[in-house]
């Protein structure tokens, strides 16, 4: 790791040109290592080791273990704007298929305590990098810039936990209050370009456990029990209303149930039934009239059962909407625009269903936040395609998404991607001149 | 009609079995007479005219306008039991097509004020027919019986109005309290048989009508509305699981919707929905077991729809289950099997889904009651079946049961058998030797 | 109607700013009168004379009978390009409810043959006196524009019928052939304001009847049939998850089972059970999958009942998606501000659910084509509202929509705002200058 | 082991009255010993070694390993009937609970490889323990009977495997015909009484698994799956109907789906669910009709959703009906009477929903069969009770029923009814008078 902190410092004074092509290299030796060695969700340690020791070398001050596993760095240049950049750290347990020289075999302990295969299925090794190099062309270059730089690297996004983890622990109180919170995700665009909107950039999410109680007895003698299957049956058909009915074209919502397990024998029924459900949405008051309506649904079908006892519910996790500020949008939309060419900039038409915790920090903060997705995948496979508008959202066959076993960036030109255009939508803030 | 006051009496003292000779020819007609001219549910003027009038000209003391169209006649004949023999007069809204000479072309005035088709599709022109035969026998032949007879022409029964109606007319106060009750049905059965079991005999069927309350608007626009086609839907299909997993194996419950109605055109949201449900039941725990669970089914479907008000529910009409009691079943069976020979007396093997109301005058009499099925099919459909046991049940391909538009009992045997059932019957009670 | 005839035409000559304030006053009497005597769809007589009578009297060439009742004018001025503009001239089933002194009255027969009563509740009264006005100008002031102007007063939009009646009817080969159609609607905006947006503006409608076929039979005796109320129940709760599950977040569809008819009778198990069904999308593609999802739902459903025969689906009506053309519509808006300041032109946000058989004739000429909103609600009810973006879907309390009994919308200034919109929207391409 | 051979072995020409005097103290420590060392379905060994061991003491031709672990004795004595007794031997995977001193702590091997605690909860122990005294006072006392008996102790009668290995294995072929198959079970009814019924006695149990195939995906995007846990509870709540609407009053089945399992995460929509259904029918009719419309319905519901692949079935287990042979029934009921008193042979109203392979043995032989339930619960508990009739049924709160981790038989006189109740029921064919 030591290596690793001293490839990717530079020495002061180089210019970010001339840095960014010594950097590539030991940015791409870095990538390579992160990715065979991804750790599961508030279990970052060894990432957050090499980056505060990267930070370190660079010259940032650096404050490790906030919120866990969170490594945050602050580097001053004089008077000027706060700027926050956000990567976040953790991968996800997924059996890696991608047939890559540098594939993970490493292994993770999940919360409950099972040995699981981990991957960094979601790129975030590829943010870790791209922020990285970026720190290092700020630290070496300070006639760039001016202002404060805070980067944040997050732990436990995958699982909701991170960014409000680093709040609870302080994060706001104890670092430089930002004027701007700046991040980016790797994902199945084009390697190269850069996929962003105003307004709402990805749904919120909101999942939960849901124990049905029923009353168990022999499979021969229904009349003695309360039968739960038939009970979570009709709340996951009912359910379907909620969507087809209660929300209104134009707006969106997304309610699946994801799991639902009951019993074990086919002649006993079981006394109880458990639904794992996760709601996607897009505007707060279509959130606040779905979930509701969810519990609601629940509580009904339960009574139409003549349950014992009331559903319970229990939260999962929750991620906030990713909500772009239309001005700061603008305003990063242009300079990524200038550093890269228009054409490389792609609106995207509508929200992703996605979901990310990035929006935490600037409602901490309030301040204005802009998010931009940059693309990962090989840019052959959308030759055909006509990028502009709609398109942005094509996804070739053949193509992995983030999630899949066989998610695999391409190094070059991503890494390139990541790192200018973290600097050049910093620069619409902290511009030097 | 004066005619057939004077052709169903017979000159006292004329022997039964002389007298039934005589006797059958005149049923006959006065048969072919009520079958053309079938009369609805408590509008049974025609009818019980022509019944009181051929009671009093057989001797018999005729009180009319009981429970509005109901006939009641007392004869009697020293000390002895007090019988009471039943028969029920009201046609069907159904337009006959049974091509007999004598088919009804009547109409009448339904509770709605439509004009209706009316057809006497239950055979209870039969039944009249019957009792007003034994009616003449008794009155002609006091030797026969000693005690007191009450036989009992009654309106709506198929609407379950005209038992209760009658005894809320004070029925049992005003007329001699029985010791038991007698009643018998023609069915899908083969002539010349008689059909029926001790314990419960018909069900107990409870209708009532379900207004489900949404809140319309349009089509296009669902989530400002409740839908209540949505809501009425999941109701239907919740209340299969009412039957499914609510009555053991061994018990017997139906739950029918016969009819639901919500809604004009395609693009409007209607506000309300309308159900009518019919329930089957045929033992009393069950049945308080299913109709609390119904209005839970329901009650809870308009919650998890969010309705706007609760739904409402209102009695169409409920028959009581048709029990016969056990000592007084053996006891008929023993007199039938004497009269008729114990082949042609053929076990229920289970109770019948249909129901009467005829059960009212023994439950409000405090009495014992019998009722037996009489066959009115050509015995040659069955040529091919062993009618032992539950053979009773089975039903040939192309014999019409009744409410069926071509529903059309033989004449004979079936006029002779019903007279005879009566008086067997009756005579296990009030036989003179 | 002579007298309208003649108040609706201008001298030769008259400048189009002077006509207008002339021509108002006659085109409110004008306008009460077409509101006091709707006509349902495809008996739209009185008002097609009307129109015709008026268009002959300020020198159009008027053809009559197009499509049954539809009505065109051409005027030609030299060369220049073809712009077709659009009204729809019939009233709904609706009880008029507005307390007007000019409130209707009249009643129509519908194609059932019932009488109902008739409303202008949809606005078409207004439009059709819009187009009267403009095209008062438009004869009288030759130097006002140039080329050829096609008016189409159109019957039957409600049903879906007139458009492709009139184009069935030879319109596109028997008429000048359009460079543009344009075309507008009165809705619950505030009066003076015009809305509308590039590309979708309003959804695509299908609809049907379905006949889900059954056995009927008694209600005590389930096991003899095959329940058609069962079976509808199961198609409604179904067809909610295609919505639910087959429609991305980002995408929409509403599929409304806007009528439930089954049975009528508590204890008889019907025959069949009918549902109509109204189909929202707005994306062909979406529409290619929720149209043959929905027949893939019934006619599985009935399977697992199985029924004795296939469900059957015929057509109700169909309307074509509103899609403004880009370019056109950026004319259209840049010409609307010019003429009433950009502040009165209001951003649709998203297209409207409701629908439209306006694109017909573009589609069937070959052209782009442009329709607009345009206010009909007193401006008052809005005062607090910011009517920017969003704001423009916002419905106040107590503001009747479209086909309410209240409809009714101010004549000053929603008049003259839809006449001068057609001019100005027209002008784009026609304008003298 | 030895012991017990000695034990429950009598002299030759031990007369049975003073035998079962001297046997009843070993039977009850044998019985104790069997009930400590339960062993699970197929794998009764040492359970058959003990069988074995004592019946060669007693003087029978003993094979071993018929149908993998099953036993069979044959004793001849002249001419005469065949009569074939037969007891089951396997144990349950449920940990007991009764605190008894004698309770089982012992585990074994399911089929899927997992220890789990054994019991004998359904109380074959003692069925095993009956079987083996009866077999010792036929040895000991020939003048008590003559012709051939043939004793079968039967493995795997949980799993619905042991009677047909047994009949796979040979059965017919290798040992004497039966004219008779008597069996019995012990259960919650009070001990020192015996319930049976002419007719079907136990209900026909068919039960397999379900695979549901879906299309996996994200949860954000329902679109791109076909998601199997909306087909899953589709099907589930269809299958209810099949039960309301398909089987006729007075008929009766139970389908029990008594597990439903698809899913893991909330977030991730699966490939597949897994259902697995317990049907119990009384009537082949009824069996089939409902097992097709299971399979209509499950195949139905795949189609709505599309599903890629069809439903994949397999059966789990299948018993047949047990139903006793009407004459064969009113021998044995008379001679219970007889050796019993009449008060103490209860009818069974109705049968019941449990199922039992020992009908196999009969259908295979061709002859008829008897099989009764024999108390096996503190007689005290029934004390209020009228044990008429109906009352046979009841189930007095706080009387454990066969399966529950509590059943505990008491050993006196449960012991002694079971072993002469054997006796009484063979000797109407077999007594030596």
């Amino acid at each position: 790791m030591t290596a690793f902190s001293q490839t990717v410092a530079l020495p002061p004074g180089t210019p970010a040109q001339a840095g960014l092509a010594v950097l590539l290299p030991a940015l791409a030796d870095l990538y390579r290592d992160l990715h065979a060695h991804p750790e599961l969700s508030m279990q970052e340690n060894r990432t957050a080791d090499l980056v505060a020791a990267a930070l370190r070398a660079q010259g940032w001050d650096v404050t490790e273990g906030v919120g866990r596993t969170g490594v945050v760095g602050v580097l001053h240049n004089g008077d000027g704007p706060v700027v926050l950049l956000r990567a976040d750290m953790d991968g996800l347990p997924v059996r890696e298929d991608t047939g890559l020289d540098y594939a993970s075999t490493d292994t993770g302990i999940d919360p409950d305590g099972v040995t699981v295969p981990v991957m960094h299925a979601c790129g975030h090794d590829v943010h870790v990098t791209c922020l990285l190099g970026a720190a290092a062309l700020y630290a070496a270059d300070r006639s760039l810039w001016r202002g404060t730089l805070v980067v944040v690297f997050q732990p436990g996004e995958e699982t909701a936990q991170g960014a409000r983890a680093m709040v609870d622990d302080g994060f706001v109180e104890r670092f430089p209050r930002p004027d701007v919170c700046l991040g980016q995700h790797v994902g199945p665009f084009p390697a190269g370009t850069i996929v962003t909107r105003p307004g709402t950039l990805m749904a919120a999410a909101d999942s939960f456990r849901i124990r049905l109680f029923g009353r168990g007895g022999h499979g021969s003698a229904p009349e003695h029990t309360v039968d739960p299957i038939v009970m979570g049956s009709a709340v996951v058909g009912r359910l379907q209303a909620v969507v087809s009915r209660e929300v209104a074209a134009g707006d969106s919502a997304v309610v699946t149930v994801g799991s639902f397990h009951s019993g074990h024998k086919e002649n006993i029924i079981p006394d109880e039934a458990e639904l794992k459900i996760n709601v996607r949405t897009f505007d707060p008051q279509v959130r606040n009239r779905v979930l509701p309506a969810i519990r609601r649904v629940v509580n009904a079908e339960a009574a139409a059962s003549g349950a014992p006892k009331d559903p319970e519910f229990s939260p999962l996790n929750d991620f906030p909407l990713t909500v772009n500020d239309e001005a700061a949008t603008e305003r990063v939309v242009a300079a990524l625009a200038g550093a890269f060419g228009s054409d490389r900039i792609l609106p995207m038409p509508r929200p992703l269903a996605g979901s990310e915790d990035f929006g935490v920090f600037a409602t901490a903060a309030g301040c204005p936040s802009v998010f931009w997705h940059f693309g990962g995948a090989d840019p052959a496979a959308f030759a055909h395609l006509d990028l502009t508008a709609t398109a942005a959202l094509a996804l070739p066959e053949g193509v992995p998404t983030n999630h899949s076993p066989q998610f695999a960036p391409v190094i070059d030109p991503t890494l390139e991607t990541g790192v200018r255009a973290l600097l050049a939508a910093a620069a619409a803030w902290n511009a030097a001149s």
